[in-house]
């Protein structure tokens, strides 16, 4: 597990407690085991016995699986967001930063890539509370989205301004539609994946400048409309815990 | 089950042999149980035991729960398509059709929406061959794309000629898109879903206008490059049995 965000860089670092090491061991055992029997055929059992504590304690850790899992993706978008700093500073380019940011998704991703289907298959299904669309993603989900405000803050082609409170979400909803695809893609390295992601990055770009057109106004508000539609269509969370 | 498209209108209705009947019972109990207990809590023993037949048999006809759900599939493709014909006649507007189209195809769902989560969800997953990007899929793919290639056909706004060959893809993934806000939506008649695909009827209309505009030309080349690429990435499927 990689170390808290909250630390200040330079600082010491704070003590680990024996139920924060309890707990660390625990979310270990159950990804090596996910990567080896895959998710479905993993119990907690198996997990506790691994982390060698008692079945209750796992539980009193981690309620289900679906928490195993969600404290992945947690630990995955930080990470992912971290290393993106570079990519943004590096390009005002609205395509550079895309495709930056997205490859460092996919990077963060790969030692995952052959068992994307246990890890991220869940994620799909609109029932699970894994799913980016859902209540219990809210946090993770405003994160996500937060990185695209980024991307698109101060780049070129300028962002019309009745535009830049709805870019980020169109940009974040690209993004988990190329994870999506990176996930089908067997191609070495995920080549076909990283192509489509160019040209996309390329396509965005391109239909800024078509929106900034004159005679793009009306269009520029339905896409206002209908992107502020599923936003708040979406479920606001619970609040997360620190 | 809906009678099979193959028939001419008007013919005499071929002789149902046993085999077919005791196929489509299996079938039938399957999906009574499925709404009743879910998708993952039905397993082929109950559906053998429901419809009175040997276990071996069930599995003779459909050699697992997938199977049974691609059936569900390939009739509820066939029956939206077909429902679909009234109103692609009705207007010329990409519009209506758009909204028309994807309201036949919630129609069709409507029965299943409550159970959606159990039907469709696995669809959502990656390495399903449910997944309607998957080889499996590849035969409902094409019926699909085949179906928004009718929405476009002759449409106004008038399609870009360099558009028209990947236009269908286009409305077809937005479709897919709009069924899965339509799974989420716990709203009264789904009409958060419905008021999204209005507006996006009208914004995809809108983005045609834009992209016919002068200066457009290098926007569509990106546009024909990105879904011409998505679509020859997909898996090419076996041939399906008539």
């Amino acid at each position: 597990m990689a170390a808290s965000p909250q630390e200040e860089p330079g600082a010491e670092p704070a003590p680990v407690s024996k139920g924060q090491r309890t707990r660390e061991r625990i979310f270990g055992c159950a990804m090596e085991l996910f990567m080896s029997h895959g998710y479905e055929k993993t119990t907690m059992r198996m997990i506790a016995d691994r982390a060698g504590v008692n079945v209750a304690l796992s539980y009193y850790y981690f309620p289900s699986k679906e928490h195993l899992v969600f404290e992945f993706y947690q630990n995955f978008t930080r990470d992912f967001i971290e290393r993106s700093a570079a990519v943004l500073a590096s390009s005002s380019r609205l395509e550079a930063r895309m495709v930056g940011v997205v490859e460092t998704m996919f990077a963060a991703a790969d030692p995952y890539h052959a068992f994307a289907g246990s890890l991220f298959a869940s994620a799909a299904s609109p029932t699970s509370p894994l799913n980016p669309f859902s209540a219990d993603f809210a946090g993770l989900r405003t994160d996500g989205i937060a990185l695209f405000a980024r991307v698109a803050d101060g780049c070129t082609p300028r962002v019309p301004g009745d535009l830049a409170g709805e870019l980020p979400f169109l940009l974040w909803t690209v993004s988990l539609g190329l994870l999506y695809c990176w996930m089908h893609d067997h191609s070495e390295y995920q080549e076909k994946t990283r192509t489509i992601l160019r040209q996309s990055a390329g396509l965005l770009a391109g239909l800024l400048r078509l929106s900034s057109s004159p005679g793009a106004g009306y269009f520029r508000r339905q896409l206002v409309s209908v992107t502020h539609l599923i936003q708040s269509s979406l479920p606001a969370g619970t609040d997360r815990p620190a």
